[in-house]
């Protein structure tokens, strides 16, 4: 009997697999820029923050003050809750992905779990 | 001539009445907390912080890191997602009323601005 892959039902909404905040709204962020055809240099010089600091932040890598958040918002023309509502807009389709990929690996998993020869009637006979 | 109050286009979309973004976060996780009836004791000892920490996160009095708030949100049963459509919601509807302040701050300014014994017509006469 090949080994199949068990996977428990909590790893189904593994909290580990759930992206940090952080994460997605630097991404928000550095799309937001990079549509305007702006640099770094510009955007932070607007936001009166360092450009390693924002490039961090649109990495993820450094945590932004609400009041930072605020200025790069200001600095990039959109309100707080454009940047709110394109992070849910991202958190969705990132959930979606994921949903998909636990959904293939489960149909992968399927047939070795329901092959009949390991059924009770197969090994019976 | 009663002084009328002149407000200038940039005050209508003045940047200092955006709310900070954890001040808003804090009110959904406060309001998300108490829809289950939990105290803020424990809240915080599912997502493992302090009690107090809790509370002044609540309160937007500390920015709380993307960590902290996927642990608050995993105690709170919610997946980040939800967090971020209620701050969504929540900012939405803070806009709306934002505008409404200020479309009936205009309404009390402009019967002053147009008296018609201000006009050109009435100071000639």
């Amino acid at each position: 009997m090949a080994d199949a892959e068990v996977i428990p039902l909590e790893k189904l909404r593994d909290p580990q697999r759930e992206p940090l905040l952080r994460d997605v709204m630097g991404e928000v962020l550095r799309r937001t820029r990079r549509e305007q055809d702006r640099t770094l240099a510009d955007v932070a010089e607007d936001a009166q923050v360092s450009t390693p600091y924002l490039s961090e932040i649109e990495r993820g890598r450094k945590e932004a003050s609400s009041e930072v958040l605020g200025a790069v918002c200001r600095a990039l023309g959109i309100d707080l809750v454009d940047l709110v509502s394109r992070t849910h807009i991202d958190l969705t389709e990132r959930a979606a992905q994921r949903r998909e990929a636990e959904q293939s690996r489960l149909l992968r998993v399927r047939p070795t779990r329901f092959d009949p020869r390991n059924s009770p009637v197969a090994l019976a006979a």
